[in-house]
């Protein structure tokens, strides 16, 4: 049989190979995740965003993450004008300054949700990772806008406002190999699947699901990527606001490599902190090999930027 | 933004593109699952089948599925003793002679979950699908084999003693085009992605999950598969038989094109009918266009013996 393996070529299952898992510095470790009340009060939401920051890391998270359009209400008219210029920095963008400030302060890694980004014309869905030393580490433009149309229910277009970002985000930090997707980017498998290809531990997902998708899909769509590419999940969403013109589901939740929710919570605002411990993700992969039993024979993905990249 | 859309190449994100869904003569139809219980007595097995087969379609059931390995216990040692030689037919496969009788004098489409099968001197776990007419219009032999080992509470090797199947199975039948796994197959997302390139509108996966993957994934790998590939998957396991080497999940289920649950049941023997209406596909495709929004600028999906056959 083991001849036969070797013809089944797992290792074209994906374009380019998949690589190992690399060795972070820190392989356990606390993650908070701020499940964040937002209001149209741009300066309160950061400085509500900052202690909860400080909540989070004062209860011993290493690595802290925020939910979607944490400083400014979620709507296509709001986007423009709260958004900020993250490149120039500073006075330019108070959102990203503070959480440049506190995860050189308190030594943490911060994935910061999102914030509507200006560039030049274009307004984009953004996500910035700080590292402990302050510096800005990534940036991830939302890459499958939000345009959906559930009659009766939801219907957003967030390309009314918003382009799309270019290119998948995957980033080595202190506290692992961290692919960011925005909300609506998990939906697609595609991204995940690209993400546990390049060695990622674990994927952040800052999301703001709403009350028709939320119930239906949130949950799902988390433990499906979790158990299909064996990584860690963590997601942030805003607190709800029923009052807000778009209200969000809640339900921040870190998820485990077996698809097994480690920690979640209701809608209301809270500070969530979950344990995680990269060993597991060789515990789970020793058991079930997928890595090893995927057909490349019948089935590639094709990381296309990797693949150009080569 | 519409300019910017096209440089997205959503189209692209399938190689060759995706298929647009076929138009079949039954649109909207019941389906019936059984979950049988399978002894050692294989004449009992076939019988007790076929009356199962005939209930559901007395209730009203034009497609019908069955469980992964009806006709032997689930075992390594059962395997060779139970197998039957297919494509040989007639007493030389009294299971599928029997699904051919039933498919043709009931007018119904049989999907046969699956019999170990022997051809030459290997064995497969393989999947028959019977029309109207009474004629094997598709065999699917399991493309990933069931091989998994969690110390201390499952380990099995598909492998000692059966050969993995060369080819994904996609079938145009009177209800519709139906993709087929057989169990393990459901956890590579990367063949229902297939299935859902060529046209598929429903997945069916008999399937015989264990006592510990069952409630962890079992449910889950449905929803997600149904759920990110907007789609219908059905999924029919044995009854639950605490006595056998080997104890099963039950729980077959129906799920629709947005992972809800449409019918399913518990461990105990069943007949669980369910009803389909693939004009909720074009419903669910129009709210969340993921087709259009796939970004094959960044991902592709190959599907190698389609491209091949180009």
């Amino acid at each position: 049989m083991s001849s036969m393996a070797s013809s089944y070529k797992p290792e074209q299952a994906r374009v380019p190979s998949a690589l190992p898992l690399p060795s972070p510095p820190l392989t356990k470790f606390n993650i908070g995740l701020c499940q964040l009340s937002v209001t149209g009060d741009k300066k309160r939401n950061i400085s509500h965003a900052k202690n909860a920051i400080e909540e989070a890391a004062s209860k011993g998270a290493k690595l802290v993450l925020l939910p979607e359009i944490w400083n400014s209400p979620y709507s296509n008219d709001s986007f423009p004008v709260y958004a900020e210029d993250i490149d120039a920095g500073g006075d330019a963008s108070p959102s990203t300054a503070m959480l440049s400030e506190v995860s050189k302060r308190l030594k943490i890694t911060i994935i910061g949700g999102s914030i509507p980004e200006r560039f030049g014309d274009r307004l984009y869905n953004t996500c910035c990772v700080f590292g402990t030393d302050g510096e800005l580490k990534a940036k991830h433009r939302k890459i499958h806008l939000f345009d959906i149309d559930i009659p009766g229910k939801i219907t957003f277009m967030e390309s009314k406002t918003l382009t799309a970002g270019e290119t998948p985000t995957i980033v080595d930090t202190e506290v692992g190999r961290i692919g960011i997707g925005i909300c609506y980017d998990i939906r697609f498998q595609e991204l995940a699947m690209i993400y546990a290809a390049r060695g990622a531990h674990l994927l952040c997902y800052p999301g703001a699901f709403n009350m028709t998708t939320g119930p239906l899909h949130w949950e799902l769509l988390q433990r499906a990527r979790a158990t299909d590419n064996q990584l860690y999940v963590a997601t942030c969403s805003p607190a709800r606001d029923s009052g807000a013109g778009y209200t969000a589901w809640g339900h921040s939740t870190l998820v485990g490599p077996f698809g097994e929710v480690l920690a979640t919570t209701e809608h209301e605002e809270a500070i969530i902190i979950g344990e995680i411990d990269y060993s597991v993700l060789e515990q789970r992969r020793t058991s079930l090999p997928l890595n090893k039993q995927r057909r490349g024979d019948l089935y590639q993905l094709v990381d296309v930027q990797r693949l150009d990249s080569k």
